[in-house]
């Protein structure tokens, strides 16, 4: 569809294409920046106004707004949403950056843009003040439907208590004092084997490095790993968590785009490649999808090609409730660009903080300096328990066991969401996971779910706290894994009558955000 | 309170609360030093007899003699209980120390010298090249006289597992989660009432941060504080654990001398100075020596007035075997810019990696988010375990028995040396910390001494190995706290040995080192 600007200047090349699973405002975001890059408006350039282009092009003024706003972001537009857009100018003298258009956070500034390594001032307080320590954690204790955690109830304590006396009376002395480098050998060996098995992880105990938590894994990675200035790409939406690690290290995020095969590889990026790929192929992280066949291999050829590093987060990747669990991508990949990071704290129980990172051979001699330096070797006797209890096989038999278990709190929660919520918000089938996304019905607001969440004692996160271009259809967040049947029925219920009581408000009074995205 | 001394001069400012959880000598302690501080005394002057200033302040004998020998263990003041007390003569006119020379790193290069925080380039890479994985730590199982362990066969592990169940079975589903940012409150609250009598540090549970072991918590310092670039002021000779740290962040080290009276501030960098000076007060690492109140002094008022953050690592100054240990110099900084640094790694045992920090309050909105960022929180039971076991006072007691065991192995030490090391080593009575120096005697080479001492399977760390050491005699460093007197005696003996069938030669065909140290 082409259509000519009131002032004149003519949008070529901005389609619209009502059945793709591509947002609307993303097509459009996409055409206007091929436009910009193609010079068809002249810098300074007035866009045609919010209203007018979304009569145009039949989309909703809120599509619009959002695509203006996003290349505002990204420092293509100047202008407001009520004074209009404008080209920035001196646009043109920028050169043409790729597809997409690496996302380049306020802080480190990049010298020159396009490269993927490139020194770059970096200071710490600007890194830190960057960070939303709200969105790394959620405080309290855990209340339905908080994302991420497994049930540490069904944890078999008095099984590990009496692996624990037993180790303890075997070898005390060498169990008082500090672990190896890269942990406890006989843990390492048992995870190895475990993963070979388990999930398809191609190692050997040597390249098992103990962590003490999947948040220090992945700043271990950034330390080992990253330089300022280094562009990492990420699925968004994603978890913030990662991304802060990443930022703190002073990367420039480039966020990567997700649907329902999984992420993308950022193939637009061949010739200036970021140092590093994040990804959650066994449970994509919020959405919960597993990554494509197709995906897979285009991921590991991007990495081998261009000499990135993948690093495959595995985190919520044991439990699957629609056929076999995904094996890893780190077994498919044979360039050694794949880093695989698992943890206990989603398997076991979050205190015990063990995770494990399996990295190439060519990488071990960085990490084992990085190693030494964050400190944080989680305790001997603690590494020795769960060593014996992996290997006698109590980790498998608990995943197996939990798996069942979710899948059938899954199950309470399609239900309770099917009988009470039914208006506001559709399930998406969880197909991996600790948790399921929830999309929200035509002219449901975002926030309006938000208060009542809250007013109704539910945690409830909105899929747009994972990052911007969880702007596809609003969407929110139901962790299952860490709550009972009947936790999950009361609380769906609380949080139906608080939705009903405030929907006829809501439609008596509809908010912008509800006229906009109501298609009556 | 206030009270005239005999001698004329006024005590002004020596309050003493009876209801306050500081125990009186403390209090009493603290405000002497606030005395001599401004000056109140005349160096040399004479100080009230205990007696007299007891009945004066209504006290027992014991509290006033307990002060007094703290501030003699200190350097300030002189005498004995029997002869009385006078200010250390001397004492006021220690204000300027001469300027160390700033050494500047070869990486990263600084774009203009002096400036505290600037931009630099910063390549993850070279950083890590220039670690020595070697000196960040030692391998295998400890042998004497590796420095820097304690004795962990003494921790009394049936008591610890005894609080372990108890608070399992009192909270396990608390317990199995992940705590809050900064630690389990309960244990910061135990640490920060442990830390206020026994280390009198000034603090309240909320400036407790619990870190997974010391080396975290200088990781966390540095990645809270510092930007590529930043100048740190270190002893030299120092940690080179600590050094790593902040060389991993890009610092500019500024090495700063170490007499006997411990580390002089670096008074001509008073213009630019360091972002951070990082300092081990109650036991200087290596040499052992205390510092000095009036070197306490300097460091707190060139903080104060630069803005420069003190670091005081105080890993090792719980053992004392002069006199009473010193109190922090936390305690003593009025001005909140000394960051306190404590850990159980020397005081229970080291696979425990439990470490506190205590930051100034203005700096926890930032400490909060590098905590979440770096992760590894040590796992809740056991930080439940230890507040229990600090609570009911096992701590403290351990301490103190150790402090008794450790000092007979010290004597051990030195009688072996006296009869089996006496022609090529003179050892330096130890203060405080868990090893002692010894000073090489003239023509003894310092190479000589490494290779016997591995031929004798000894572990025997040259001085040199914690940093340029040019204008100090060659030394060696003897851990003794984690081994028998009987597995010292074997190990000197051995030692012994082998340096005598190879002094010989050394006489013979003295090294460069040898022969200009000697002094025949």
């Amino acid at each position: 569809m082409e259509s000519a600007a009131p002032s004149g200047t003519r949008l070529a090349g901005i389609s619209i294409d009502r059945d793709s699973s591509v947002p609307l405002y993303q097509q459009l975001e996409s055409g206007l920046r091929s436009a910009l890059r193609a010079a068809t408006f002249a810098a300074g350039g007035r866009l045609p106004a919010i209203q007018e282009l979304a009569a145009k092009l039949q989309v909703s003024r809120n599509t619009v707004r959002r695509a203006y706003q996003h290349l505002a972001a990204d420092g293509l537009l100047e202008g407001t949403t009520r004074s209009g857009f404008c080209v920035r100018p001196g646009l043109c003298a920028l050169g043409a950056p790729e597809e997409p258009k690496p996302e380049t956070s306020a802080q480190p500034a990049p010298r020159s843009a396009g490269l993927a390594s490139l020194a770059v001032e970096f200071n710490r307080c600007s890194a830190l003040d960057q960070i939303d320590l709200e969105r790394l954690r959620a405080d309290g204790p855990p209340r339905p439907f908080r994302p991420a955690f497994p049930d540490s109830n069904e944890f078999p304590l008095k099984r590990w208590e009496a692996l624990r006396a037993k180790v303890l009376k075997e070898r005390s002395a060498e169990l008082l004092q500090q672990c190896d480098t890269f942990g406890y050998g006989p843990l390492r060996q048992a995870i190895a084997n475990r993963l070979r098995g388990a999930r398809g992880v191609a190692c050997t105990a040597e390249q098992v490095i103990i962590s003490a938590g999947a948040q220090q894994a992945l700043h271990l990675v950034a330390e080992t790993l990253l330089s300022p200035g280094d562009a990492v790409g990420m699925e968004e939406p994603g978890s913030y968590r990662a991304k802060a690690a990443f930022l703190h290290a002073g990367a420039r995020m480039l966020p990567l785009l997700v649907d329902e095969e999984g992420v993308m590889a950022p193939e637009a990026r061949r010739l200036h490649p970021p140092a590093m790929v994040y990804v959650t192929p066994g449970s994509q992280f919020p959405l919960g999808v597993k990554l494509s066949l197709a995906r897979r291999a285009a991921l590991i050829e991007f990495a081998r090609d261009t000499g990135a590093w993948i690093i495959e987060d595995d985190c919520a990747g044991e439990f699957s409730y629609s056929g076999q669990a995904l094996a890893s991508l780190q077994g498919e990949d044979e360039s050694g660009r794949v880093l695989y990071l698992g943890t206990t704290g989603t398997t076991l129980f979050p205190a015990l903080e063990i995770a494990y990172l399996v990295a190439p051979p060519s990488l071990l001699d960085r990490f084992s300096k990085t190693k030494e330096l964050l400190g944080a070797q989680p305790c001997a006797i603690h590494q020795a328990t769960l060593a014996r209890f992996i290997g006698e096989g109590y980790l498998n038999e608990h995943v197996q066991r939990m798996n069942g278990l979710y899948y059938q709190r899954l199950q309470a929660l399609a239900q309770s969401v099917d009988s009470e919520l039914d208006e506001f918000i559709e399930l998406e089938p969880a197909e991996a996971g600790l948790h399921a996304v929830g999309w929200l019905k035509r002219g449901v607001d975002e926030q309006a779910v938000t208060h009542c969440a809250a007013a109704a004692g539910v945690e409830l996160p909105v899929l747009s706290n994972f990052g911007r271009t969880a702007l596809m259809r609003p969407g929110v967040v139901f962790g299952f894994a860490s709550f009972s049947e009947k936790q999950i029925r009361r609380a769906a219920k609380k949080l139906g009558s608080a939705l009903r009581s405030k929907a006829v408000s809501s439609v008596a009074r509809p908010g912008l955000l509800g006229r906009l995205m109501g298609r009556a």
